[in-house]
């Protein structure tokens, strides 16, 4: 019998959109079939990657350049993935992270303006077309999720940004789900969590119908 | 009057090849032209930076993946470059650094094995062709410079790394000199302190002489 390699599902969406909220949800509904999923997430999911984590995130007097920034988000992923996913995908283990390249689009190359094409350039040349199997976008207005996360305490460097950076954060998302419909699912999640997770659930059953049929 | 940029000078050469002990020395020379020079090293020379140092030095259990090492040098370099060390050359200053990009060619590229094609092409997304204009490298028989490093104390993360790494980053070294002779001059540093800054002196004379006669 040849052995599966596990799938990799990664949760995006701006701030407060409810990616870590509904990370529960999508473990449990997988586990209903029998399926474990390793959850992760980024910038972050090993000591070293942590570490490029609390770098990014804190504030400084100093002003980051868009490169820098990106270089460290993209050193924490190639740690994360080489030590951690792709290990865990080789050996039949499924995979949710919270946020991964898609992300780095969204901020860096549309919130930052550094241009897609620069993007798309150190993705391929750190990932070489390693991509999620599905990714669940959970798409707000940025106020209200601005709004969601500000009630859970101080921000960080990110969260400090202006609401225009969010907007376009908000847009770079929505090119790509619109550019990559099969892997990208958006979920309207201005709803109640009910209201969300039903939507939620619908693209889980697509995916795993999807995944038995090609059994 | 049009205003001059800066010069960038910087130095190399593996551990314990006597860079940071020349530096004073090459300072001195300049100051006597009246010429002051921007002392910065790397990884490092801005507060974010030298916190990418601390990461990228620090011992751990974890494997470090060669790509995401890579990424952290640059992301501290990129960060370098464009908040230090090209507002000071633009603003006619010159900048003397220990350790840059020819380090990662030599330690990631030819030590690491990532491939030297590969190393072009992230220095080329980072720095978009910005070099030094003179690169002083120090060369010594690896086991020479380890045992002068040795004396000074604990080891570093890469300080622990098996000889033959160290000889594969000495030829790297040597093969960008070759490569551009008119940026890189190898100065033998087996000799003692004096014989060695009498070479480095005959480089520094060279070089200030080219740009003198540009004037
Ligand atoms: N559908 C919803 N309706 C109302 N509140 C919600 C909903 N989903 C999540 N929340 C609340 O919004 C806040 C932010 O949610 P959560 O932390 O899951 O978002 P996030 O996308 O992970 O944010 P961040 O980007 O900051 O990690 C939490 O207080 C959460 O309880
Ligand atoms: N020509 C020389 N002869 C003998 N000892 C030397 C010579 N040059 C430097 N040293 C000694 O060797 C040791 C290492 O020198 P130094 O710290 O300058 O090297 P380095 O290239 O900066 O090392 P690292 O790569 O670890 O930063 C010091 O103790 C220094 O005094
Ligand atoms: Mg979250
Ligand atoms: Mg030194």
């Amino acid at each position: 019998m040849t052995k599966h390699t596990g799938k990799f599902i990664t949760i995006e969406g701006t701030e407060g959109v409810g990616k870590s909220t509904n990370i529960a949800f999508i473990k449990e509904w997988f586990e209903a079939k029998n399926i474990s999923l390793l959850h992760t997430r980024e910038p972050g999911g090993t000591p070293m990657a942590e570490e490029i984590r609390e770098l990014l995130l804190s504030k400084r007097d100093e002003q980051v350049d868009a490169k820098s920034e990106l270089l460290l988000m993209y050193a924490a992923r190639a740690q994360h993935v080489s030590q951690k996913i792709k290990p865990a995908l080789e050996q039949g283990q499924w995979v949710l992270c919270d946020r991964f390249s898609d992300a780095s689009f969204a901020y860096q190359g549309a919130g930052r303006a550094l241009g897609l094409e620069k993007l798309v350039e150190l993705d391929h040349w750190v990932l070489e077309g390693f991509k999620p199997d599905l990714t669940i976008l959970l798409d707000l207005p940025v106020e209200i999720g601005l709004s969601r996360a500000q009630e859970r305490g101080p921000v960080d460097r990110f969260e400090e940004e202006k609401i225009g950076f969010f907007e376009q954060v908000r847009n770079g998302y929505l090119q790509i789900a619109e550019q990559e419909p099969e892997r990208v699912k958006v979920v309207d999640a201005s709803g109640s969590l009910e209201e969300v997770q039903q939507q939620i659930k619908q693209v889980l059953i697509q995916f795993y119908e999807q995944q038995v049929s090609m059994l």
